[in-house]
C-alpha cells in the first residue's frame, strides 16, 4: 500500500510500504477513507533532522474495517469507524477515568511498528478500545466533520472542558489555527457567554465568528492583552484556551486570565517553562490542559456532528489525494492552507 | 499600643505605635488575644533590605471587638472574632465566588495604613466582610486551633481542595512545616485514601502521622521521587500539595504526580517559573493553588475545630508574649520552633 513518511524537515514522501496485517488478536485492519494533516505535524516538518530511513506519519483517520483479530468483539468488516490520535485499550484505570492518552497499553500512531494515519490502511491495535463506529456510509458528506473527532475538535473540546467552560463563562481563545477555531466551537457548544478570539488571519477569524466568537482581537502581545482587558471590563476572562504553543502565547494567556481563572493549553506546546511567580500565584490562576484524550469525547461530540449542530469540518479548506500530501504539508507550513483533508 | 515592626533582615522589633482608631464606618477595632508568626514572615525576615522606618508585620490574629463603625452590622463590642489574612468586603463578585483574596476592596494587613496582626490591637477594614465570630470565650483552650483558621489551616485546606482531594484520592504533601502539616490534616479531613508526607524532621512528621499521613518519605530530590513512586505502584499520587515554595519542591511535585493529577502550591512560592514541557503536558498535569482565600473556608472548617475533630493548633510548639516576638522569629528561622503562638 502507499503511505506517508517523513525523512526530515521539509521532506515528506508518499511511498509503497508493506500492507498491514493482523498481528495481535486485538488488532483490526482499517482501510482509510479520510485522513488529514495536523498542525502538530508541522513541528517535525519544520525541524526534523534528515535521516536515511523515514518515519511513518499522520494520526487522524477514519475508514472502513477490513478485518479483525479473534478478540475484537465490537467491530466487524464493513463498519465505518473513526480512530482518535492515540490508541488505547479502553479497560485500564486511566481509560476508565477518561485519560486514554495515558492508557497502560496505548500508544501513538506511526511509532513502534504501528502505521501512521496518512496512508491507505492502518493496523489498529486495541481496536475495541480505540475505534468508534460511525453510523454513516463511506460517501457521507459528514466525513470531514467526523474526522475532526480524531483530534482537532476533541482537542478544542479538551481545552474548553479542562478550563471549566460552561454557561456564564467568559473565554479567550489564543490562536486562529484549526485547534483554536475548534476551541471556539467547543466553548460555544458548552454555552460560553463571551468568546474572544485572538487571531489576525481574517479568513480564519471569520470562521471563528461563525463558530461562536463574540469578539476578535487581531493585536498581539501587550496590545492584545490591553484589548482583551478592554473587552472584559478590565478583569480578563475566566478561561483562556492557549492554542498556539509558543511562549508569547502562554505569556499572553497569563495576561488575559481573570483572577481565579484557568488557562488550558493544548496542541504541542514548545515552551519548557511557564510563568509561576507572584502575578499568577496571588491571582490563583490554574494551568491545565495537556494532550487531549480525544477518545474520551467522541461519544459526547458525535451526536452534534451527526445532526449538523456543529460543523467542525469547516476547518478543512483544502482537499487533496494521497499523492498531494507533500504539497499539502507545504501549503500548511506556508499558511496557504488552514487544514488539509486527505481523501485517500 | 505595642506592635511588631520589621526593619530589615533579622531585625524585628516590638515598639510603641499609635493606638488604632476607627477611620471608616465599615471599620472595627479588635483587641488581639492571639497572633502568631507565619512561615511567610520568614521571607522578609531573611532578606528584607534594612530601612530607617520599619513596616508593621503579622497577618494572623483573633481577638475581641472593642468598637465598630456605624456601618458595621454583624459585630458588636465583646465579640470574639478571627480575621483571615486578607481583609475583604464580602460583597463583591470575587468574594461571592469565594476568592476573597481578589476582593475589589480588600487588602493585606500591615500595608497601606492598615495594622499588622502582631500587635495589641488592629483596625479591621471591611469588618462585616472580613471577621468571623467565634462562639468561645477569651480564655478558650481552643484559641490556638481557632487561630489557624486565619491562615495556616485554611491554606492547607486550599491546597487540598484546589487539588481535588476527596475520598479515593492519593495525596503527596511536600514539606513538613506548619502549612504542610495542615495540608495533611485537610487532606485527611476530606477523606484522602493515602497521604504521603515528604519531610525529614521527625518531630514534625510525627505530628503529620497524627494528622493522617499514611507514609512519610524523608528522602528528597530523585531519591524522594523514587520512594513515592514505590509507595504508589509506580504511578504517583492524584494530588500533590507543594507546601515548601522552593524550586526543588515544585520539581519534586512534577516527579510524583500521577498522570491526570493536580499539583497545588500554597504558601509563598519563590520560583518565577515552573516546568511545562512534554512530561507534564503529555501526562495532563494541572498546576493550581495560589494564595488561599482563608475567609472562604472558615465557616466550613470551624465546626470541626470547635468539636475537636481536628486540632490544627498542634502546629504551635512554642508560645511567647509580645515581648518575645523577635526571639520567636529567630527560633522559627533556626527551625528550633515549628510555629510560634503569640499570647498578646
Amino acid at each position: 500500500m502507499r503511505a506517508t513518511l517523513i525523512y526530515g524537515a521539509g521532506d515528506v514522501r508518499v511511498e509503497e510500504v508493506p500492507d498491514p496485517v493482523l498481528r495481535e488478536p486485538t488488532d483490526a485492519l482499517v482501510r482509510v477513507l479520510r485522513s488529514c494533516i495536523c498542525g502538530s505535524d508541522l513541528w517535525p516538518y519544520g525541524s526534523r533532522p534528515a535521516t536515511a530511513e523515514g518515519d511513518r506519519i499522520g494520526h487522524e483517520f477514519l475508514g472502513v474495517v477490513e478485518d479483525t483479530g479473534a478478540e475484537v468483539s465490537r467491530f466487524k468488516r464493513g463498519d465505518v469507524v473513526v480512530a482518535p490520535f492515540v490508541y488505547s485499550d479502553g479497560t485500564c484505570d486511566f481509560c476508565a477515568q477518561g485519560l486514554q492518552t495515558s492508557c497502560r497499553h496505548g500508544g501513538f500512531w506511526g511509532a513502534g511498528g504501528v502505521d501512521g494515519g496518512q496512508g491507505e490502511a492502518v493496523r489498529v491495535p486495541q481496536a475495541d478500545g480505540t475505534l468508534v463506529k460511525l453510523p454513516v456510509g463511506e460517501d457521507s458528506a459528514l466525513l470531514p466533520s467526523l474526522l475532526t473527532l480524531s483530534d482537532v475538535f476533541g482537542t478544542g473540546h479538551h481545552a474548553a472542558t479542562t478550563a471549566g467552560v460552561g454557561p456564564r463563562t467568559t473565554v479567550t481563545v489564543i490562536g486562529d489555527g484549526a485547534v483554536g477555531l475548534c476551541a471556539v466551537l467547543a466553548a460555544k457548544r458548552l454555552g460560553a457567554e463571551q468568546i474572544v478570539l485572538m487571531g489576525r488571519h481574517k479568513v480564519r477569524t471569520d470562521i471563528g465568528r461563525d463558530f461562536g466568537a463574540t469578539d476578535v482581537v487581531a493585536e498581539r502581545g501587550e496590545e492584545g492583552v490591553a484589548k482583551v482587558m478592554e473587552l472584559t471590563g478590565g478583569d480578563g476572562t475566566h478561561a483562556v484556551l492557549e492554542c498556539v504553543g509558543l511562549r508569547d502565547a502562554i505569556d499572553t494567556a497569563y495576561g488575559v486570565v481573570r483572577a481565579g481563572g484557568r488557562i488550558s493549553r493544548v496542541g504541542v506546546p514548545q515552551y519548557p517553562e511557564v510563568p509561576a511567580g507572584a502575578p499568577s500565584f496571588l491571582r490563583n490562576v490554574t494551568l491545565t490542559g495537556g494532550v487531549a484524550p480525544a477518545r474520551a469525547y467522541i461519544e459526547e461530540l458525535l451526536p452534534d456532528v451527526l445532526d449538523g449542530k456543529v460543523q467542525p469540518g469547516r476547518v478543512f479548506d483544502t482537499t487533496i489525494g494521497l499523492d498531494g500530501v507533500p504539497e499539502g504539508y507545504q501549503a500548511m507550513a506556508d499558511r496557504r492552507a488552514l487544514k488539509v483533508l486527505i481523501a485517500v
